[in-house]
Parts: C-alpha cells; sequence; structure tokens
C-alpha cells in the first residue's frame, strides 16, 4: 500500500454485515488552505457509521485525510464533501461526520452533515 | 475582500443545498457601546444554523461583528439584530443567535433568540 | 437615570415583540436583613424571561436589586416579591426567580418560582 | 425566640400560596446518637418542598435538626420523622427528605423518603 | 449485639411502611477468595432498596460482608447470593445489588441484579 | 486450570439463571498485530452483557483476549469476532462488545457491537 | 469625576504606608488594534503591585483601559506602555504588569513586565 | 507584509530594550513532514524569551512556523533549529524554545532547548 | 528502515551538540512476558535524556520497546536494561528511564533509574 | 512458586547492583484483624527502596501482604513490621514504608518508616 498522500478511499469487506454496529474514527490531523487567506487551517474529523457491505480502510482514510493537506477548502464544503468521499467509496447504512475547525478571525466553527441510506432506519448517534 | 468593519454579510452558495446540516460559529471578541452609560460592553455571539442556499462567509462575519465597535446597542436589541441580519442574508432553514455578555453593574446577562423559516419543519438544535 | 437604589423598574420596549425569545440575567449582589435576627444574608437572584411588549432596563434592575440592601426579607417571600414585581412591571409571557440564598445557621436555601401568563403556552426553561 | 435545641417548629405565613415553587434547604450539620453503638453519627440532611399554607422558619429549622444531638436514632427512621415532623408541621403540597449520612463501619448510607399531599398532582423535583 | 462475622442478617421493623422510600449503603471493604484460584478478591458491595416491613441492620450488613471474607465465591455468584439473602431477610419492595470488584488478570469487573416484589410497580431507582 | 493463552472459553453456570442482570468485563490489555503493517495495536475491551444459562469464567477470558497477542485482527473485524466468539460460549440473552483501540496514524478508533437473543426483549444497557 | 476614556490615572494615599502589602487588578476587557492589520486585539491585562505612597483608584484604571481601544498597540509595547504609566502615576515600591492576548494567526501571546524601585528589595511575586 | 509561508522573520526594536521582562508564544499550529517516513506530523511550538534590542513581530512568526508545513524535519532538529533561528533573528538576552509533539508510533515526544546570551545572567523561566 | 521489532537502536548525529537541551519520549506501549508467570505485563517507559553526540531515532526506539514483546523480563531489570542498551547506543550527558507498570497480583510497581556521563555536571530533570 | 499467604519473601539478585535507582510498589489490598475489635482493617503498603544486592519478588509480596489477612495488627506495628521484614529480607541501602489505612471510628490513618543502610548516604526519596 501506498505512503503517499491520496484521495482514493480504500475499503475492505464488513466482517459482520449481518449485524448493525458503529465504527467512530477521530482524525484530529485535518489541515488545508483557506480558500479566501491562502494560509493553512486546522482542525479534527470525526467520522461516524453504521457500515452496510464495505468498512473503510484506516490507512487509507490517514492518507485521505493527508491528501486535503495543500488544497483550498472551506470548512463547511469540507465536511460535507468528506460525507460524499465516504458515503461514495463505503456505502454505509447511516454515517455523520462533524468538523471541529480552529479559531480564525477570533471565531471558532463547526460543522456536522448526517448521512442516512434511502429505506435504512434512524440515524447515526453520536 | 476588504479588512473594515462592515455590516455587509458576504456569503457563498451552500455547497450541499440538498442535505439538512448544521454549522456553528462561535464569536467570543464581540463589543459595543452601552446606549445608557457610553462605556464598552463585551460578550461572545454564537451562531448556529441550517443553511438552505447560502452559506455565510467566515470573514465576512468577522467584519461583521467588528462593526459593532463603536456603535450604541442594548443586548437584548443586538442579539435580535444579529438574528435578522443573519437570517435576511443567508435565508437559512433554522437559526439560533446567543449573546453571552460580560458583567455589567455585577450582573451576566444572557438572550437567546431562534428562527424557523416558514413551512421548515423542526428548529436548530444546539 | 438616577444612581441611588430605588424599587421602581425601568422597561423599555421590547425590540422584537414579534417573536418568543429568552433573557437571563445572574444578579450574584443581592443582600438584604434576615427579619429575625437582623443579620445580613447574602444570595444570588436569577431572573429568566420571555419578554411580551417590554425589556428590564439593566440599569434600574441593578438598583432595584440594591434597593434590598436596609430591608427585612425572608427568602420565600423576596423570591415571591421579586417575581411579582418583575411581573408587574414587564408583564412577560413566561418568567421564572430562583433566589439561590447563602449558608445561615449551616443551612444552605434554594428558592424557585415561576410566572405563565395565561393564555400562553409552556414556561420558560432554564 | 429561644435558642436552645428545639423538636418545635416554628412556621411562617407562605407569602405567595397562589403559587406552586420551590424551597430547598441543605443541613450538613446533623448529628445523633447511633442507637445500637451510642456512637456519635453525622450526615447532610437536605429539606426539598412545594409549600401550601406555611413555611417553615429557618432559625427554627436549626434548633429542630439541633435537637436531635443527643437523641438515638436509625439512619432509616430519622430521615422517615423528619419528613414526618415537617409535614405535620407545615403540611407542604410536596416535600422530599434525603439524608445522606457519613461512613459507619465501613459502610456509607443514604436514605430518601417523599411525600404528596393527598389529591396534589406529581411530587417534587431535585 | 455480637461483632463476629455471620451470615444471619438482623432486620427492624421499617419505621415507615406505609411510605415508597429509598435506603442505599455502599460497603467498600468486601473481600472474599477466588473459588479458581484461592486468593483474595476485592471491591464495593451496593445495596439500594424500598424496604416494605423490615429494614436492615447496618451493624449486622457489615457482619454480613464481613462473614465472606474467608469463602469462595465467584463475582457473579456472590452479586446474586447477596441479593437474595437481603431479599429473603428484609423482603424489600425493590431491591438492586451492585458489585464493583478489583481488576484481576488485567480486566475489571461490574455485576448489578435487581429485584422487584411480585406485583410491586418500577424499580429501585439509582 | 491451563495459563496458555487460548480460544477456549470456559463457561460455568450462571449462578441465577432465573434473573435478568448485568455483568461487565473492562480488559484494558488487549494488543494484537496490524494486518495491514504488522506492528503491534493495543486496546480496551469492554465486555457487557445479560447471561441466560452460562458465564463467561474470569480467568479464561483473560486467556483468550492473550490469544490475540500473536494474531493479526482488523480493529472492526476483531470486535465482532469477539461478540461472535463470547455468543458462541455464553449464548447470552444481550451483549455488548465495545472495542476502544490506541491512536494509529493520527487516528483514534472505537468499534461497538450488540447481540440480542432472538426472542429476548430490549438490549444491554450500557 | 468623568465617564470618557482617559489616559488620566487618578491616585489616593496609601492607607498602610507602614506596610509592604500586594495589590491585584485583572481588567479581562483590554482591547485595541493591531498596528499591522488594523483590526481589533483582546485580551486580559493583570496589574499587581505591592504600593509605596500612592494607589490607583479603580474606576480611572478602566477608562485607562479604555482608552487604549481606538488606539494602534503591539502586544509587547502595550504592556511595557502600561507598565510605565502606571509606575510613573502610582510610584511603586514593586510593580508586574502581564498582558494576556487572544489568539491571533493562531498563535497565543503573553507578555510580562516588571518594576523594582530602586532600593527596594526583592520584586512583586504573581 | 507578504502572506506567503517565509523563514524570514521580521523583528522590530523591542519598545523597552531598558528593561529584563518576558514574551511567550504559544503556535499550536507547527506541521512538517517526517524525514524518515515523509509523512506529516503535527505538534505545539512554545516561544519564551527576554527580548534585548529587537522582538519578533508575530504575522512574520506565523508565516516562519508556516514555513516548515511542506519541509522534512526531526523534531530534536527543528527544536534547535527553531531556536537558532530566532536567536539570530532576535538576539535575545535569553531565549527558550518547547516542542510538544503528537504522538507517532505510539510513542509521544517532547524537545526543549534553551539560549543565554554570553555575559547575561540567569536563564529565561518558563 | 526495516520494520520488524528489533533490539537495534538506530542514531542519528545530534543537529545541535554544542547545546545542553532536554529529550523526553513517553511510550505507553510496552509489553513483555513475566517470567514467573509466563503471562503478558504492560506499562509505559518514559526515556528522558540530554544527548551529547547522537540521539535515538524515533521509529527504531518504538521498534526497541516492541522487540520486548515476546521476551521474559522483570519490571527492575527491564528498566536497567533500557537504560543500558540506551547509554550505550546514544552515549548521553545525563539520561533518566522510568517504567509504570500495571497492576499485577493487586500491586502496581514503577522502577526509576538514572545515568550521568562521567565528568558531566548534574542529572536530567524530569 | 507457591501460591498460600506466606511470610517468606522471595528475592532475586539486584540486576543493576552497580547503580543506585528507585523501585516503588503500592499494595492497595492490605487487610488484617483490628487486635482491639477483632474486626477487618483495610488499607494501601507502599513500598519504596533503593535495592543493594537483592530486590523482592513480586508474587512474594503478594502472598506476604496476603499473610496479614487472618492475624491482628495496630496499624503502627504493622508498617513497622513489614519494615523490618522486607530489610532483613532484602537488605536495601535505603526503603521507606508507608501505611495508608481506611478510616475508623471516623479518624483516617497514616503511618510512614524509614530504614537507612548503615553507612549509606541520604534517604530514599518518594
Amino acid at each position: 500500500m501506498s505512503t503517499k498522500p491520496s484521495k482514493h478511499l480504500v475499503t475492505f469487506p464488513n466482517p459482520s454485515p449481518g449485524r448493525d454496529y458503529l465504527i467512530r474514527h477521530e482524525c484530529p490531523e485535518y489541515t488545508a488552505n483557506c480558500p479566501v487567506t491562502g494560509q493553512p487551517d486546522f482542525g479534527t474529523i470525526v467520522v461516524l457509521y453504521t457500515p452496510d457491505k464495505l468498512c473503510v480502510e484506516l490507512k487509507s482514510l490517514k492518507l485521505y485525510i493527508w491528501a486535503f493537506r495543500n488544497e483550498g477548502h472551506y470548512f463547511e464544503q469540507v465536511t460535507n464533501q468528506i460525507l460524499d468521499d465516504l458515503v461514495k467509496a463505503v456505502k454505509p447504512r447511516r454515517m455523520t461526520i462533524a468538523g471541529l475547525f480552529n479559531v480564525r478571525g477570533g471565531i471558532t466553527t463547526r460543522v456536522v452533515a448526517r448521512y442516512t441510506k434511502p429505506g435504512s432506519r434512524g440515524r447515526a448517534k453520536r
């Protein structure tokens, strides 16, 4: 497996697809550039999901978060993009992404977005 | 983009208008003048909302909060005005503004106001 | 505006009468005399309300609290009187007064009283 | 008013009988003798009630708690007796007594008893 | 009263059988032998109950806990046995026993068992 | 009883099969190898269950956790396998396994899986 | 006394000049403009001193801190200027000024400066 | 002033060169690449110094920390390099750099280096 | 560089041999086997040193700690061995090793050993 | 090695007799009988020492502490006896024993005793 930053999310088969269960990854080393000022932003990305047939592989998640390092992203957009990318790759039953970003201009920002698979019941609890 | 205080709130298109999600900004550097005594007041403004078609741009929110610096405002009035201004600019599905003001005359004050778009269900959770 | 203690509560027009919202004042500098022992009592008065057409002006609230300083009051009576006085002056939709009194004779006392305008729904949440 | 220990509980008229409100007294200086060993026990008595026509006077509550000092009492009995005595004297709408007793023989004990006036709705919330 | 370890639980009449109330004993000095290794185990036993006609006498509870000192007991068995013994002696309306045991083999164990008298409503709240 | 690592889970008869009660084991000394990097992972395994006819013996649980020491396991797979193995050996009414794993690649992971015996009501509360 | 911002510091005679003692003022409502960006900075100014013949009057200290509101200041310069101004006005035996400034550009800054009157022994302890 | 990352440290004249005082900058947004693995490292850099004739300008310090973002650095080397660069630019009387780095390979690392100007007495206290 | 466990400690040249400074590594993932029982032990190893001409490379330290995983070691012996191995490889001016080991048989153990290079002054401070 | 309680302390050769270092064992599962009341006492025994030629083996220390379980001991006596027994068996350079005993009669007791080998310098630091 590569050790380069990569937006490619590797998955592996859910070892227990017959069971509804919760996986939570906390990634405190997110960094990207601010599209307005060009300066680096920092934050923590929390991924919480109930897998269906696939799970996200941890090292590829690290490389995925790493791949934002030299790109420009708004807080609102990146939280939704991470949700979209992970939903597309992992096709979970339910998923929540929370972006907890460092203070900028004296203001602290949090963004929380959720996905529920059509036909699935309830939502991922945090 | 200007770096002068400005009541003009800049918006950008909601990157995920198809999804109900939460954005929270905490602004601990609010200051204005007391209309009764003329002396400066200080406080924290919390903005929590579910965007519809627009999001508020973070730097313009900083300049907007800055623009109260040399104006006179009551706590109750300014909390409601910030809600009105942000609702007018951002047209959110749901929004809550909480003003947490420093002690004055030995008294600590909090004001919390909420908005729900007509036809929208529920209210923004804190 | 006077700077003498005064039971007269000054109000100003609610800047947003069309909206149900919350105002909370915490006044940790209440003091009065104990009617039984004549000794000074101390406490914190919390005022929480949803205004209707009027708000209580903060400096007059400070002078009002000050006006109890040389009077004799039971804890139970003064909490209810403050609720009665504020309801009469401010005519709120909902109001809660909590009196948190310092230890006396080895005993700590709290008194909480609530008002809901006839025809108004729910009660002020703390 | 006497300053001797006394089981006589003095009351005064509820200043706001038209309103349901809460009074809470915390008495950390309870002491009595253990009926089994004759040795002193210590604890905190919490009194929480909604008054009807009467309130308990604070100094008499102090003298009442003091009056247990040279008597023998089980934890369970004294908590219920305090509830019975206060209910009899104050005739509240609702009342809760919690006895939090110090470690004895390596064992820590708590006893909680509640009273609701017949025909009254709900119970005193702690 | 004896001061020897004894499985005999002494009771006394519930001073307030007409009232549903809670008694909680926390006994941090439980010790017994492990039936597998023969070595001593340590833990805290929490007893929570609503008495019916009887209460457990505190000193006899201490001697009862002491009586396990030289016996062999599994954590699960002893928690249930204490519940059975206390239910048999005290015939409570509701009772909960929680056994919080010290680390053994790098593993910390808790066992919680509850009893509700047939025909009694609800369960003892902790 | 052996003191070698072993996947064989020893059980003993539930001492109180007539009662629904909770057993909780916290095992902070889980370690295994990462299947991707071959390097050791560390974590805490929490086992919470309501037994039916059998309980898991504590020493065999220690040896079972020990048996992962030189094997390769994903976090998601091992949490589910521990649930499957324990359900198969103990046949509980309800069981929850929580795996709390140490940071890897700057990311902290938790996995929580639950089992309810068909026909059994509710789920094990944590 | 005026209620306008003013750099004029009012003093009053030290009531106990025969004794070495400490006075500490904590002023959390400092704000000024950044000379580099023109944007407002925020911080807390701590004043700690041992008076000689004079003490600083509290209201004039508030107006003095207020007077920085519309001026441009570096953190290092303003901390030293406050020390210089206060030393000149109050002529203390020892004085420490600590400036604790809000995060700017992701960096939090503290500046601490001390003064000891020539011929005085020791320094002000914080 | 530029807003590009830059190793060029801008200084300004110490506003109070006649006084020994302390400046502390805490920079929690340090990131660089690991020279061994090529992957990003994260940490907090604390700068503590007593200036002589110069101070480091805060925005240039931010750009300086930013300039490590795409370079490879060992923890020990970068802490000493930051000390060397800052000593060279600022020529302080005393300076301490503490590097507090995020966990890597299960290991947390701190590096602390100090500089004292020849002929200067004592060292910078943290 | 290998990713196998290895007792070979890799070093790199101290980037600042002209300066006395401190490096601290905290390794919470130490595990080995108990020579008496054969069962796994767990603990945290803290390495604190002032380098002379060499520093220990972090990844090789991780592999070194890993290499104890399948060996038998007493707490006292392993703490001293780690000090001996690191002193031999790194030849520091001063070094302290603290071993903080998990509870075994109900007993928690700590071992602390220090080394000072002959002719070097003082000892490494923790 | 036996698994019976035993006053026989097993030792093993100090792996690093050429170095002065510290070993600390904390034993929270001490229990014995009170000689006055015959009832069980509980406490924590802390052993801190600098070994000379011998170390105490951990399992034998556990069995040694266990051997007090059915004996009668005063707090002061047992702390000194443990010091005497360990000094005799281990012949340390320096040793401290601290006994931290549970509350009895509302009183918590600590006893600390130290030994320094004749001709040895200093005392074991805790």
